[in-house]
């Protein structure tokens, strides 16, 4: 297979080609960019010298066209004009960004505040949650890569949603996240001396992920809910960790919460039903495309405490995108995959 | 005044000794612990070389009873025993332990898993939330110094649910501390190599501080509920933010939220409504007593988002404990903790 | 006193502002800018809402000769015009950059890359290397701070080279520093997630505090050496490692080092000569203005190990920038200096 | 291949893991310990879920005798008594521990403290610096795996001294490591309210790396000499980055040295030569087995400073061990080690 990255610069671009470095189904890997053309890659990412000591391309339909798979990680705004010529021209196509996740036109556009893209384009992309959206996905020309919080988030609900084992009337997620999250571009916010030793809310109540959370939870589990969903700035590099609250439904127990998640996901190899806090943490999950979940029902409130962990950049991006990939050229989902968390 | 500080090895104890250092109306400081006696205290910390050239003492009733205040930052468990005796002898005696927090025995028994303080000194003594309590601190002979997690967040839910703006039927808090509220004793969950790049949850509705925060409730706003309390540990040292969530009131507005913490809280130096999100953060107030508070009202869901930012080792601590000595002893609060944030 | 602060928004202003709003000689502060004129300073910093909230004020020659002192701490290349109209209108100034710090002006045009300052300006400054000239700088007009590095290293080598115990000819000086010496400019450098978990080396053997190092070496030991000094970027906010290597003079031992450096220090309140390593890092002089010493000799090569910690931005920028002050108005030198280090 | 790993819940057997399990070769791990047999190992470790579900088992010789390879990592004064019976009943032993390094048994007694491994086994031994020592690995049935320091000291100068290009005979070598270095077992030093934000100098002029370094020295460069070496403790989990400074030989330029690490490594794949600072750092190589080199020449003093790389844990420990296997089983070097470095 031949690979076309867009936008490999960014850290979903640099996770992409960390993995796909070592796919087997892989041969060729290209990277496109909209401002550096000819630029030696490695001569910016040190860590790839010897690795991909190849030169940036210059963005061109007749190039793109002759990949098997193109994968965009650009900011948002982005995809949107890119990638509609590109649909059903031969390679298939896995936004990372947030541009094809929203089916709702006006919703795009009033929670990004950029244009939204063509109607029938939208209509044509796929919503890349693999684990509950496999055969689409596998058929798709177009997938909207789903975002990292959402990811996190809907991996643990989604299940106890369906089943009505939890009331989606009163749902608090508070989710935090490593920096990495806020992309490469340096800001006062992501400056060390400023992010580091520093926790602290950002977006408040005004997310662009909620509307796809509840896009999903619509989708997926016929439900139709406005939630609650706020974001924190973690002083660490990798990770998210989302924390959901709401209620269990009368006469359900703990135990059949565990065993909805671990019945939801016996055949997915990724997911993971943790049963002691004590064994979950970003660090079990870094670096690899594993989310670990843990439910508790807190018996004093009868509410239940549904927590996710993710390494943003792999099973909130890239690798999740390559997940997609392997489901579309019919691979095992973990090819190239297949990686033991960091922990330390 | 002269001041003995027992459990002067841990954090807290450490935080007492940087601000009675700068205090003027402390001309002595005397160390004690259960079992160091005669190790010179800067040579355990070479930060207080200089400073604090003297030896740690043993405890002694006798001794202790000549101090105008006795500090005591000992785990819990210790104090139970310890103070009864010294009540009413002479000196105020400030506990930053949680031992005498809960006036419901069985309570503290069930939550700490230790036998409690008798009840009588239960009873006699004052909950030392300084802007909540001035008056009953002022005239305390022991004083139980607040949790730092409660104090994070009675802080900011106290006038609105005092004041019924919020529902307090369902309050769900979401909690993150760095590692220092983990005390001074190594373990693997703090070792760095575990604790640094990580995210975790930990006592999952099971932390201590949750009855001590319904207490106060009842207390002080007058108000019986059952929170959804949790906690996680944030790859830090110092800071406590809280995320608070809580349906608003109908008819109630946003506006009206602000102006009833600012109302609450014009007279009292170090309570800080904040009302731009990028403004907050636990490097704003780190090495200070400061509580800063911000509050949102999503629209869409008529749900309020509260947040509030401490440093765990001053107001959550140490430095409340000060401020209660201040009120003991008629000085204005600030003495002694009229400093500037860190902020880097 | 009236103190003016010109860049007050960089790192070493907001220290300058930290130490000065606890002077007690000091009744009034006023911020200067370059560009944020009418900017209320605390919507900018938040940390210091209810502290500082007065407006940034445009920089002029009228406003700043009011004061009695100002403290300019902006990038090179600024005050080497903005000062020297200055100079004998009234105002102590002290410069924390380095723009009046080598009196060769050449050598300041090689190694900054920029214009020097007028020639009568430099020669009039003097070094303030509070320990090491505190007759000169008690009589000065205009003080030229001492660099972070520079600050670190002489300190800890001067006494041994001045009385010729250790070799100036062959000294190798490896230097360590915390992210905010880098200032509050984000970077790809200093963007957080790829200085976090990130050391690397930088200006090797190009950095502009080399010269400066050099013409203490001879100002105040008599030695003209050329020294080997690099710097390193640990992932920290604060703090400066440094860590000197020279052989000891024939027949001289650690002992005499040590108390060489002890006698040379034992009325400076500031210098710890440090004799146990595990007493020594930079948490223990974080946010105070101390600089701790550690020397060893190892017998095997009978080379010296000379190490010295500071907090760059208080001993290393700002603390003695205010001890320069303290020095010129007769004050005794911890005056709003005396804090004790955080340690955690 | 069957693999046995003593020592596997430490971090260089969790690494050893890591990289093992995706080993094309190595079709099965067990792992032993010495004091929690039949714990699941995954139940110690939450990364490693679904991953090692296996139970850890006590350590015997009729086990270890049938592995292919059986690596140790465990404290020093371990090995001495458990390998020397192995030695020649099989399995190829790898030893990451100290206890086989130095042929000098007294100098091991000296610098470890402990009683020194039999004499015959220690000759037996294979220093196991995989790119100076290739030949005698493939032959050898007992490596010393060498010590992450002297594994990056070592790669970087051994090209220069032995070809004489510097100047061994004033040898400063200032060594900086991540905190993983000191392993899994808590400790005050560790404990990550006081490593986190603090640097600090260790065993100063006492490393047991020392004569380590000094006998390969001698060993493959045919120098004798007595080197300086510091190691300081950097606040993050992997990397270690030494600087090396010494004269260059009269006529010797940095085009040179380039040149002769640059010849030295052509054919190496982990080697890579930076000639620009700014892509030098131990994030470069996280997570990899590379390691990266730069050379400057500072014309001023004509002394070089030399800079090298590593992951402590992977070149420094776990991946150079399995680089060694796959000599000894003649696979290609990078067999299970081609991965990409992480960067963030």
């Amino acid at each position: 297979m031949k690979v076309g990255i867009v936008g490999a610069t960014g850290y979903g671009g640099l996770e992409l080609i960390r993995f796909l470095h070592n796919h087997p189904a892989v041969d060729r890997i290209e990277l496109f960019t909209s401002s550096e053309e000819g630029v030696l890659f490695s001569s910016k990412f040190g860590h790839l010298v010897t690795i991909v000591d190849t030169p940036l391309k210059k963005i061109a339909y007749d190039a793109l066209e002759k990949f098997d798979v193109v994968f965009t990680s650009t900011p948002s705004g982005v995809t949107s004009e890119l990638l509609p010529p590109l649909v059903g021209k031969g390679p298939k196509l896995i936004d990372l960004s947030g541009d094809f996740r929203l089916k709702d036109l006006a919703s795009y556009e009033a929670w990004y505040g950029k244009k939204a893209a063509p109607a029938n384009s939208v209509q044509q992309s796929v919503y890349g949650l693999t684990e509950w959206n496999t055969e689409r996905i596998r058929q798709a020309t177009l997938i909207a890569n789903p975002g990292c919080y959402p990811t996190a988030v809907l991996l643990s609900l989604l299940p106890l949603i369906k089943e009505r084992l939890i009331d989606p009337s009163f749902l608090v997620i508070d989710a935090k996240s490593g920096i990495s999250g806020a992309g490469n571009k340096p800001s006062q916010t992501t400056h060390f001396s400023e992010a580091n030793e520093n926790l602290s809310i950002y977006k408040v109540n005004t997310h662009q992920h909620i509307p796809e959370i509840e896009q999903a939870l619509s989708m997926f589990a016929h439900v139709d809910t406005t939630i609650t969903f706020n974001t924190h700035l973690i002083p660490m590099t990798r990770g998210i960790l989302a924390t959901s609250y709401a209620s269990v439904m009368p006469g359900i127990t703990e135990a059949q919460l565990i065993a909805c998640l671990k019945t939801a996901y016996e055949k997915h190899p990724f997911l993971r039903i943790v049963t002691d806090a004590n064994s979950l943490g970003t660090n079990r999950v870094k670096g690899s495309n594993y989310c670990d979940i843990l439910v508790n029902v807190d018996a004093r409130t009868n509410r239940a405490t549904i927590v996710s962990v993710i390494d943003n950049l792999v099973k909130g991006a890239a690798g999740q995108a390559i997940q997609n990939m392997n489901v579309q050229f019919d691979l095992p989902q973990t090819t190239g995959l297949d990686v033991v968390p960091f922990f330390i």
